[in-house]
């Protein structure tokens, strides 16, 4: 059996681990003050270009987008993403929970754009009875998207320059940063991504880590008093050098793009496998996740030899199914696929 | 000047202040366990024909939607309702702000059907990964809805069986109760309405009351210790006699259907009115409220005339707007709104 | 029958009945907008001193504590208060709904100190790890106290001092203020209150309102965009002129003063039947809650005649009880109190 | 330099560590759902006595008290803890985000007993206005407590006994359970534990893990669809293998008990040096908490060769500060800390 469930399915990229393994015994402070946690955000300001950032570190995808959005919206306002944000719709309300809406706007492919953001805008101020609405507060975006797709330069651009006009701030998720970064598709950098937006997340669990996640505020703006606000939210780890030592690891030697690459240059070699096959893309992605359009019959058929994920219904006998690659995935595998589809 | 603005224009129904006023220097107990609060829920169980039924007086609208909502949820659920829902759109987050999210599928003219909750409910439980979701765990629908538009008695039983497939509860936001029972169109009785949800609420602000909404638990299933849960969102008044008497008043010799009938008499006046002036309405309202579409132009000409409601824009030259009746409304006001259009 | 149960067992005092009943067909705009609303924040900032105040009306005390508190404190910021403050013991847990934790230090006869809040915020700044401690940033006082105490100038004044000293705001809980200004032990005045607090609130419903709180913001500190912060925890009223027109009553001619004065009055009287019948005081309450210690066994022998509140058990055969004055207290009321004690 | 600075100042136990390294590049489904996961699981259960268990693995401690706690109350409930419970002092409002107050009793050496309970619950139900407060929903104590002390099983027992009588549950943290149950004073295993709650946590990030705590339901009562309400919180990892693996080796030839009872017996050398050289101790703790009182310029001396935390001042020229042990704690560190003090 193979797998290409997710990009979440091995434990931690070798080199990673080795730099756990290394400090393990070294005796450290706790709760990310450690000198791993410290030596890994200035890596991370270095690969940012940003050297007035700060940088925190959280353990998981939606904790991270929790503490961000909560710590960060006033208390009358909530953010606004694509109605297949991920925050929307696959965080079981931890927005809701920390008390705060999620404002939607059609998405296309998964991304939303500047003039989403004015139409929305001008429909909510437009209002005399706004003041009974929930204020556009923020904007999210991910990066890549949940359907894989990635925004150019220019559409970062325009976003932040209209979030702004709005005064709304712009988070970007990067809970798999590494391969949108990667992407041959891709004309925007890490240090593009800092300037932006006014916070973003460096995704660790979905690109080499064990988990870890890695929030830079890119304008001197993280909240006061974080760390209280970090732990009454249950998310401040005793022993943050667990995510310090994994995030030094990926940013030293450009690991952390290594694994992007890597990722695309198999996903790519996926997408030739599917496509040589006959099969239709149910979206055009060009990064590590692929949406397949398989029919039933197949899925049965290949159900006992490899495990992806469901996606949604595509038709009476077809669905859309995804395949993700990383760094753990290995040319056997692929090879196999082709055989089996 | 006169107004049409909405239905909570004037102050209490004469009726209603002459008995705050004749109860005035009784010495009452406090919180709701006085003898008027007690007297008018017998009154509300007996017109919803539910001697069985718990009755709970709040202050206010978006009040008693978070109360009923966010006791009644389950953690991990939250409420499903039309895009327009009053608590999707104009509670500024009352919801989200009890932890709980607003899960929205299309309406139509306001309205939600139970093939809308249907394919709701299959797509969720459908989805492999709806653990990750939001459970839907409650139906909410007004009625009449933010349109002015009314459930038919079979759709009503409808929603109820198809919400109660699914696991949820249905609830009745009654704010303009009185209105929607009393419309020309409705084939449905307050008793109806009763054994058609498992909670609802006779609306009294923008029905002849100062203030206060009575809540209907019609199933046995008031939340167990209400009057903490009342109390720690804010919502319980220490002289809860304002709330009972007001409440006896409008369920004293028929009063209630009274307010509802008359305010829908003028309103069919009103739509007279307007269509014999060539008015194009923007939805077709049984109710007290009336979505008429007006040239900008004309809206200039009348602004220091009459008061309205701003609904929405309809085009670059013409606004949708809502005039209102009430039982406050007066034959002259009508008279003269026809002079001016 | 008599009772003494509390200063909310009647309706409105009768001149805030007759301006409710005098403007009640005028047609006036919802949600806090219409004249009477403004006439009356006028009228109150006059009271204060202070012209730049911001006056919000709410609709009753736990409300107010719950808005004030939870939109003036930072997200890992708490009240500091008494043991015995309101907010602490008997608001059902309404700060915590709202995410905020109330931090104690005890208090004498109901009162704290700036000593009080100097020890507490001295160990908080002091412990190493107090960025894991819920930050004080507001202290909560109440004038009179839930024990019917009052705060001299000079021990406002510390108090004011010592909280700003260490980066706290001042809330006054006035839920009862007139019957603290009016004590005739009371040395500050409404314009020393405003001035020596942050933010304070005028109580209507327990001085001569049916319901009814005015919040005064006293350093231009309403917080941006209160309204919509108002709504979502289902506090504003859309019949807002219910809490407009009686606060302008109260606040004209010197009703609130007035009110406040007649039931200091009454209170005296009281104590002085108390006194003359051999009772012993629990406390030395200035104002118009007195709480008496009886025997059970005379309290079982007045049960029919009079109610009055239970407070604590004293001993194992006595009881503290409160016996409370309002404008709605008779001399005839005391009188009989007299003949059965 | 040398660390007693507390039992997180270490990475992994090796066996721990070993195990990730050795499972890392398995293919496993993530969310808690793989079978480190169940196998970890299996072994509690068993090591518990409690076939019928359920267990769920967390990231850390204040996320599994916030997650446990808010997730079992009832909306209008607390919980109820020792003043100096962990939940209570030092999670920064953990509880209280979750909309939950925190209600404490005096405590001695950081232990409550089922008086207390007794005394605040008859209290509680006492008082004629108790439903405008918050109830008592469970009992939350801490084994070992934050003072380094244990319950006896006749404690354990009366508590248990006690919480039910008056509808509480009772929520063991265990976050140090390994110390407690291998102190030379414990008289309970982990079988009593788990029979004398409702539910507890084996603490994994205090006793050898990198992160992780198992959250152990043992009387059929995991909350339903507990994986949203978690996931909710943000407390669910996509690589819930972290986890588990870790816990599968905790509880794999007894390491576990090899954690805490190699812990004790290096603090039991601890205090015997301490003792030794005539320092007074502040609480006699049997476990791997030490509380010692120190003269400020004793601690000035031996500043720059060993870090320990800081308690509470004791007076005006000492302090109380606590040195803990842990698995990594060396024959080497003891006797280095014998010649400095």
């Amino acid at each position: 059996m193979i797998s290409f469930a997710s990009d979440y399915i091995a434990g931690a990229h070798p080199k990673v681990l080795e730099h756990l393994t290394k400090t393990n015994l070294e005796t450290l402070s706790g709760y990310g003050t450690d000198t791993y946690c410290e030596s890994a955000a200035s890596k991370i300001k270095e690969a940012c270009g940003c050297p007035s950032a700060e940088v925190f570190f959280l353990a998981g995808g939606t904790q991270t987008n929790q503490v961000v959005i909560s710590t960060m919206l006033k208390d009358y306002e909530g953010v606004l993403c694509a109605d297949t944000g991920h925050v929307s719709a696959h965080e079981a309300g931890a927005i809701e929970f920390s008390g705060h809406k999620v404002l939607t706007i059609p998405g296309v492919d998964g991304k939303i754009d500047a003039a989403g953001i004015k139409k929305f805008a001008d429909k909510f101020y437009g209002d005399d009875s706004h003041e009974h609405m929930v204020f556009p507060g923020m904007v999210y975006i991910s990066f890549p998207t949940e359907y894989g797709t990635i925004y150019s330069k220019a559409e970062l651009e325009e976003i932040y320059k209209m979030a702004h006009a709005y005064d709304m701030s712009v988070f970007i998720d990067g809970a798999r940063l590494a391969y949108g970064l990667e992407s041959y598709k891709a004309d925007v950098t890490m240090e593009d991504i800092a300037r932006l937006c006014d916070v973003f997340y460096v995704g660790g669990t979905k690109c080499g880590a064990l988990c870890g996640e890695a929030v830079v505020f890119t304008k001197c703006n993280m909240p006061a008093h974080f760390v209280p606000s970090v732990k009454r939210r249950g998310a401040l780890l005793a022993k943050g050098r667990l995510l310090g030592v994994q995030f030094d690891a990926l940013f030293t030697d450009g690991l952390y793009s290594e694994i992007g690459r890597y990722a695309i240059e198999k996903a790519e070699e996926l997408k030739k496998i599917f496509a040589e096959k006959g099969y239709r893309f149910f979206i055009n992605s060009p990064t590590n996740q692929q949406f397949i359009i398989m029919s039933d019959d197949k899925l049965r058929e290949i159900n006992d030899k490899v495990t992806y994920s469901f996606w949604e219904k595509y038709s009476d006998t077809e669905t859309v199914v995804r395949f993700a690659t990383s760094w753990s995935t290995t040319d056997e595998e692929l090879e196999y696929l082709r055989t089996i589809l």
